[in-house]
């Protein structure tokens, strides 16, 4: 190793652990600090950070990617420093294009643009945050001015999400999928809706966090390198391999939703448990691709832990350890997590209804960068889509357009790759079969880590160092196409609704 | 507020930050991280530490202290940061003197010290352990010697726990107490020892954790400003007076000490979470005095937590809470957790006994130092003084010198403060009762906030900015004295045991 990359870790070591500390501040905030610590801890927060940020986009940060880009010293580095110097090197070019005042001024537009959103979601009142939704649009499109110049806006928007999916391919998978899903949830919609009712109890809740700790372990996720919180809500935080946390809400009105929301956040984790040791602490050490990282998180909540097969093994188990399931029958159980309703929120929409949520956020950001339609025409724009997608419109835009906080930051074109993350699950799903057999089976044996293993292995222990593309075509041996999971779709909900 | 106040006040600020990190990554991997989590939080946590070690012993901080301690800018200052000012400049000055390389020597055989005790106590083996012994005694001498040259060396190790509290007051008050003391023992002894058969069963770990926090909230605990976690071992931790922290121990065959170790670890919490906000990151805004500590935290768990009024209004409640003491009367609790055994381990005992166990822990220590009596022969004395003092010996060196820790970290002169923190109780409840009336009334009354807030005003918000000697001064207007805790064990004991 030269003595260069050697002086060029040790400096990367000292600012992880400037970023070490930060995560676990946020994670502390999120889950344990007391009312009125906020303070002490944001000031830390506010602090570390900035000299985190100082040293990722000081000179010397840009000396040692620079000498190390030079042919001498990249051409002897390994294939995992090659992709960790390229893409420092791009981020860094990227960061020292952006105005330092241009920059600060946009933080401050995105604080305020969140009180906005905040307020004018809580009054009902799109026309108190309409003003900060243009700045930030503005702003949005500055930015990728100064980063990405040579990109059309939200071409660079969805680039720095999915890094190398053009909006070419998201075009495409995505009008497949809606062509395909419109006619089956119609049919859908007109069966008969499945009775809820017996679900309407009182849960108790530790019995819900002994669940969650048996479903967790079940999937693979270790509590070796892991561990959980509670948080409004969840999310999974990774330091690095070696210690990635998954938060939880419990609710007594509600068992089930808490039961998947562990599936999905273990998903995640269980991605950033497995990547190869080699990259902690590099940016290739953590999975910075949303759909890709989306990806894995739905296939343990949906395409495995909605399967019926899934739950075979262990529903004994799960009655045992929470008795409020004593008196459901495990295909009650398996109706009530694919029940399909057009609903007005995202969040809690089922994994069919889900996609058109994600599709009308999409044709929408592309309204707004591409056709440049103005703020004002945006509410009624998602009345309209939702009308025609779901046949329902939301009776404020409280519960319509003002129900995501992610355009408040600013964070044009993630929405997208919630929905890629799925697409990509029909995929996997086609090529672990391939190799493992259908997955009915290996579920129903209760070799759900069969599965888990051959996800660490092919996907997994990458990490950031195969782009999403890359993975797909090593994985699936072609392009992203929507029609596997149309495919999953068509199949699973025929046969629960009797189509 | 004079221009070189602000700066120091924002370096200040600074260090505060990086102290505040290294803080939370403590607590985290005391209460959350993963095995695995270990490397990277140590490695952050030592980058941390000495990054802000470094400031505190910087050239910069020098010249600060200095400059304020410059008679124009020092009588300008108001009396806490004159105490501030006075603080941190001997506290630099010592560090100063002791040299980066021993220092550095100091810090291995520290480690070194802690791996070979775990092992001889493992092994119930001295031998293991002597020469590392030795070896923290001569190091303890030498940096004492680099510290405060103008001291004699056990003096000023037990300054530097209790600042002030010099070693002929120690002498004279546990003298006093051991004197008296003793033949109060000797008598319970020979009465009858209390059943605790009833007490043994298997107990409900939620409806424990649900008492921790109906019993931290009852004596005034502000889980605004704290949060508890679970640990091996209970401890308190603060990051400022609006962030303290209480850790605590749960087991299925005991459900009483994790109340007793929930009111001890309030005590101190409560101390900290009432310091005047605005001493908060500064020297004097957590108390450094760790028998004052103490003093707070055996004030609430034994005079108030162990006299049976504390009890009266609540018992019902807790026996609704755990239910697992539906079968225990109030009378048998109070029993219970009075009684008084000569057992070997010093954590595990009742807070007469416990008395002895730090007496026996304070005349080594002035051995060790005072008269230089070699290693080897500290068990046999350890063994003398057991049997001497509470008629029992231990069966190996494990349950015998190897119990504690302490020493091998080089903590010498840290266990006297437990015992005079008791010493201070008896002072501090004459003082409580002198205003409030009598105790048992008080508490009887379900009025302990008053006494908490009689604590608050009169010794908690000042932190460390009065010493412990001026807290006795002001608070109780006189010298310390054994002589009000030996009445207090005298009379709660002769009633207890009919003697």
């Amino acid at each position: 190793m030269s003595e260069l990359l050697d002086k060029f870790k040790a400096y990367l070591a000292e600012t992880t652990n400037l970023g070490h500390a930060s995560t676990l501040l946020y994670w502390d905030l999120e889950t344990s600090m007391p009312k009125e610590g906020f303070k002490g801890h944001s000031d830390a927060l506010a602090y570390l950070s900035t000299e985190s940020f100082k040293r990722s986009t000081s000179t010397e940060m840009g000396e040692f990617l620079d000498k190390l880009s030079a042919p001498a010293e990249f051409d002897a580095l390994d294939s995992d420093w090659k992709y960790i110097v390229k893409q420092m090197k791009k981020n860094y070019d990227e960061n020292k294009r952006v105005p330092a005042d241009f920059y600060h001024d946009f933080i401050v537009a995105q604080n305020e643009a969140g009180v906005a959103w905040q307020d004018a979601k809580a009054k009902k009142d799109f026309s108190i945050f309409a003003p900060h939704l243009e700045k930030m649009i503005d702003f949005t499109k500055k930015m990728m001015g100064y980063m990405r110049p040579h990109m059309e806006v939200y071409d660079a928007l969805l680039d720095s999400y999915e890094e190398g999916m053009d909006s070419a391919t998201y075009d495409r998978v995505f009008n497949e999928l809606k062509e395909g899903l419109l006619p089956l949830l119609n049919k859908i919609l007109a069966a008969k809706p499945y009775d809820e009712s017996k679900f309407k109890k009182e849960y108790d809740i530790p019995a819900q966090k002994a669940v969650e700790k048996f479903l967790l372990e079940y999937i693979g996720f270790s509590f070796d390198k892991g561990c959980t919180g509670e948080t409004e809500h969840p999310f999974t935080l990774n330091f690095n391999s070696k210690d990635v946390r998954v938060s939880n809400h419990f609710r007594t009105d509600n068992a089930v939703d808490p039961m998947f929301s562990a599936i999905h956040e273990g998903g995640h984790a269980i991605f950033e448990q497995n990547v190869a040791e080699r990259l902690d602490d590099t940016v290739a050490g953590s999975c910075n691709y949303l759909g890709l990282h989306e990806s894995q998180s739905r296939f343990y909540e949906n395409v495995l832990g909605r399967n019926i097969n899934f739950w075979k093994p262990i529903y004994a188990k799960l009655q045992e350890i929470d008795p409020d399931f004593k008196d459901i029958t495990i295909d009650e159980f398996y109706r009530y997590i694919n029940s399909v309703k057009n609903s007005l929120i995202r969040t809690q929409a089922d994994e069919v209804t889900y996609c058109l949520h994600v599709i009308v956020r999409y044709e929408i950001e592309q309204e707004i960068f591409r056709n440049n339609v103005p703020v004002s025409e945006l509410p009624a724009l998602w009345n309209k889509k939702m009308e025609e997608y779901l046949h329902i419109t939301p009776p404020t835009d409280a519960e319509g357009i003002l129900q995501d906080m992610h355009w408040s930051d600013g964070s044009f074109g993630y929405f997208p790759t919630y929905l890629l993350g799925t697409i990509y699950d029909g995929m996997f799903l086609e090529a672990v079969e391939k190799d493992l057999g259908s997955i009915d089976t290996v579920l129903a044996e209760g070799r759900i880590k069969d599965i888990t293993k051959w996800l660490n292995e092919h996907i997994h222990q990458y990490g950031s160092s195969r782009k999403p593309k890359e993975v797909i075509q090593a994985v699936c041996g072609r392009e992203v196409s929507a029609q596997p999971i149309l495919k999953y779709f068509t199949e699973k909900y025929t046969k629960i609704y009797n189509l």
